[in-house]
């Protein structure tokens, strides 16, 4: 309930800047007794969260239900149909349906606002949607989940594996008991979805997006990475290369240790734009949590308390158009190979022969130390390649007799 | 002229985003004849630039004049009092006039927009205007000249003075051959009048910032401040104190080099907010050149061409109150002090004797060496203590016989 115990902390300033008293008339929720550290009794109080969006006396309905159907979407649905603007930093439901609700909000002459559902309380949607609007935008990405970069850069600092910090991030508050959403990578897939339509231009296909969570990460996979000078992040990217095609992704990638991205740890999340003009802007804050959430989502009451009007997606629906993916087995690539092989006589001429074959050169090669006979870690970091070729690469590596578990590989991004 | 080429190479997405042809009428400057990179023979031309104030083909009025005074006031005031909207990237102008055209926009209903005028292409007026509106901040700083950041950041890569590496600055471009604006930081401080005015809702008042600028900082400062964890950044900064007063400048500090803002590094600006419910916010980018500057002026034709109508100042300006200015006395402090002195017997006791009397204890003391008798370089980072005290050590200090220049201090700043 952060946006309420906002309104009343900063009520006074609100006022003087919007010109207006943004008063809370009714409220909706599972429990009406639960503690929410005020007092709610002079609100009037709907059992049923849809009558919220039908009542007179209305002029905004805030979605905070989450999950991306059931009373969010009806909630959202019937606020727009009935003409009242709705703010959400529901990034699941925008994800998925947005392009229906935006639809829904410019027939219906209203504003649906979502400067929460990305990024938290970075103000990103208004820095993309408006302060960038001057440029032509050549690529969008950022750390979009908290979670996922509390875990990876404790996992560095502390030498730990993923499960362990997993774990100890759940009982800090920072990662839901049921972590999926996070550490596979969806939630930054749906904030991703929304930046790269408002980047582009595009209509929002969450489906399209290739998706990958940092599970498989390992303790060596981020010391080594560490020692050739990376860090590995869960990065949401997407591009327009020189074909006009759309590059876009969520997985974790290894960025440069001194790129601006591979500085941001812990909780921050990070957004950078990149415009014709402007070249690139950064913006780092918190992306989670009840007060920044709370920012967020009284920025977009203020500017509609300002009469301010913005497409929701930048621009009106019609004029989106479906985004042409890029073919990635055409991109050239350097990639990290983490592969576990049985160190005996040979293997490594093996390893080597197919990446001769597939027309990949070696950048850096590394074997820990091992006894004959176990298995060993080869890590492999290649020169740029054609993807195609490390797919096909990275099959006949992981069918070799002497390799043991499927290879670990993850792209490098220099940024 | 990065506004005319912008406007036409991304006239198509900014004719999406705001359902506008944004179209340039008429335009004046010192030569007609100047290459500008672009045909402007369809325009009209003025040969004076306050007559494009008055015609009555022109809705907005982009002021690039440059100065505080003569045309460019004249232009602002021409168009405003005209009923046009105004654009400008002139901090000078603001800083010192703002009060009184942000009024005159006011009273004729039109918008004063200045989003180039603080940071370049960062749309952090924007950013803390509109996008952490709800919030009540707590601080605002930044890095807001490139040039002196540049000097700072080349000086200490390269280990060279401040006078060697601004006459390089000025022949790459990065520094003007007057260059007092930046290098003193006055620049800066134009930018963190506006800033302070937006965070905190009081009047301009640039006459009553403290600035200095970073001629004094030489090669050792740097070095000396990187072997103990510091960069020193040439910082404008504006915090709210618990007694609601308000702490502002613009000078060199050391900040940690782990800090976020420690890490911007060249000709890169930032700009950092903390509000109450956001925390912190940071922003960066490129603070100057054509493409940014272009950039941040268009994002504000894109919102006057949606319609957005925002307060000058974040507030109406009869709702700005005068800046309590807290007393720079009373505040804690922790500073680095460079003395030169004789290296004689019993130096030390004499320099130690005044911080015992002044109640500073000393964190660090470094004392490069030296031949007896000849100066050597005396460096103390003191614990924070009573700033009214340390100005009395320091004046202590400089009078001491053995002490042969006066000394070099810069605060300490924790961020």
């Amino acid at each position: 309930m952060g946006v309420l115990t906002l309104l009343r902390d900063n009520g006074e300033v609100i006022c003087q800047r919007t010109g207006k008293n943004l008063e809370v008339v009714a409220v909706s929720a599972r429990s009406r007794t639960k503690d929410r550290g005020m007092d709610l009794s002079d609100l009037a109080w709907e059992e049923d969260p849809i009558a919220l969006a039908r009542r007179d006396d209305v002029d905004v309905v805030l979605e905070m239900v989450g999950g991306e159907t059931g009373t969010a979407l009806e909630l959202v649905e019937t606020a727009l149909r009935n003409g009242k603007s709705v703010v959400t930093a529901n990034k699941a439901l925008l994800a998925h349906d947005g392009m229906r609700l935006s639809r829904l909000a410019e027939e219906n002459g209203v504003q649906l606002l979502f400067e929460a559902a990305v990024a938290g309380g970075i103000p990103a949607v208004k820095g993309l949607r408006e302060g960038l609007a001057g440029n032509q935008i050549k690529m969008v990405y950022g750390i979009l989940n908290g979670t996922c970069n509390y875990i990876l850069s404790s996992m560095r600092e502390t030498g730990r594996g993923f499960d362990a910090v997993l774990a100890e991030a759940q009982e800090l508050g920072y990662a839901e008991a049921e972590p999926s959403l996070d550490v596979d990578g969806y939630d930054a897939a749906h904030k991703l979805t929304l930046l790269a339509s408002m980047a582009f231009g595009t209509q929002l296909d969450f489906d399209k997006l290739q998706v990958e969570g940092i599970r498989r990460i390992s303790a060596p996979d981020i010391q080594i990475a560490d020692e050739l000078g990376y860090r590995i992040k869960l990065l949401g990217l997407a591009r327009r290369l020189p074909d006009g095609s759309i590059e876009q992704f969520v997985r974790p990638v290894l960025v440069p240790k001194e790129s601006e991205i591979g500085k941001v740890e812990g909780v921050f999340n990070a957004v950078v734009a990149n415009g014709n003009y402007v070249d690139e802007v950064m913006m780092v804050g918190r992306g989670a949590g009840a007060g920044p959430t709370a920012s967020a989502v009284v920025s977009d009451l203020v500017d509609l308390a300002r009469g301010t009007s913005v497409p929701t997606l930048g621009v009106p629906c019609d004029a989106l158009t479906p985004a042409k993916l890029s073919n990635d087995e055409d991109l050239y690539r350097a990639v990290y190979m983490h592969l576990t092989i049985l160190d005996q006589p040979g293997a490594l001429a093996k390893v080597a022969e197919i990446f001769g074959r597939e027309e990949i050169s070696i950048a850096s090669l590394i074997q820990r130390e091992g006894r004959e006979g176990l298995p060993v870690s080869l890590i492999i970091i290649t020169h740029e390649a054609r993807f195609a070729n490390i797919r096909a690469a990275r099959k006949e590596l992981d069918a070799l007799p002497i390799v043991v578990e499927p290879m670990h590989m993850m792209i490098i991004q220099e940024l």
